[in-house]
């Protein structure tokens, strides 16, 4: 197996984690996302997304999403379950784990990459150029701020997510925190069950690689 | 087990087409999105988020995500599996969907919601409205109309989409491809691979449901 990995970038660290909480050692390769080597002829070769993460798998498979890559590692190495063991904890985490990426982690990319002076025609990633939409970069704040707002709430008196265990949902939540803070989004100021949990996952030896 | 269905809404289809493939009978209800019923303070006790598919399994968890009824359908009622069987297949069905979910689905949906009349400030699925933003319309439509080109490649000499079995990659591709005409994009006219998969997969007793 072979994993590519950026130490800067969100979307890899969501895979990054899930490997350290498995205590798996997985050859790594670096890509320079800063300096655009995701987008050399070389790496559209791994991977014609031009996007990291990566997973290589024995049989040469190269699985280019979080999604893809987390399925595998889980089946080949249930322990720790990370995406649930029983039918309902599955679908619960399966269900949070979209929401969590489409209102969460998906409004903070759109602020960014809609918004910020370097990320000008690379308002997508991926191969080709687009330009910035600064209209959705204001909305894609908006709802990111909507959505901490609610984190509170979500993690309520539990220790996790979905109760007393870790998995993938706490992973791409804190993941999403951190991230937006890249947007100068933050959990509000009065989030006593937010801040507790936050503490808890970001303090873990997996979320500090 | 309760399905809370629209015949006219892809992201249901997406269930819809899924419960048919393992042949489950599950009480159904129908959702008049048309006349905004998801959006009355009744049907959002049902799911806040005012969206379809919902599954409300019979501990009484309400899924709100495809990929949530997915998984819980997948894991409670495994044949004819459609989420794969080897961790290789489990993977690479995962990667697919992510990929036709995000570079498909989306954008048919980012086309549709901001350049339709119909759908005035209603550019995002859920509770609150949203303005259309015209330009991520474009771009939804032209985006669209680039991932329909690599369908031909895609399925290449292949029966489905990841070999002989028919797969929740298929579900949601020929969703994607029935939903891109609402913004009039379709499969180009020299995609004969494209061609045998769509005439096989849109006559399959589920999928004319």
């Amino acid at each position: 197996m072979k994993f590519y990995d950026c130490i800067t970038a969100p979307s890899p660290r969501l895979v990054r984690i899930f490997i350290a909480e498995k205590d798996l050692e997985i050859q790594t390769q670096y890509v320079d996302l800063r300096n655009g080597e995701h987008l050399t002829p070389e790496f559209s070769k791994i991977n014609p997304f031009c996007t990291v993460p990566v997973l290589e798998t024995d049989d040469g498979t190269r699985l280019t999403s979080t999604q893809g890559c987390w399925r595998y590692l889980e089946e080949k190495f249930p322990e720790p379950p990370l995406l649930g063991t029983t039918a309902s904890a599955k679908a619960t985490i399966a269900d949070l784990v979209w929401r969590i990426e489409t209102d969460g982690f998906q409004a903070v990319g759109e602020g960014l990459r809609n918004l910020s002076p370097g990320l000008k025609d690379r308002a997508l990633t991926g191969a080709r150029n687009f330009s910035q939409i600064p209209q959705l970069g204001e909305r894609g704040k908006e709802r990111a701020r909507t959505f901490l707002n609610q984190l509170d709430g979500m993690i309520g008196d539990k220790e996790f997510l979905t109760g007393d265990q870790f998995t993938a949902a706490d992973i791409i939540m804190l993941v999403v925190v951190d991230f937006a803070r890249w947007i100068k989004v933050t959990l509000p100021s009065k989030a006593p069950n937010a801040d507790r949990w936050y503490q808890s996952v970001s303090s873990r030896r997996s979320t500090r690689l």
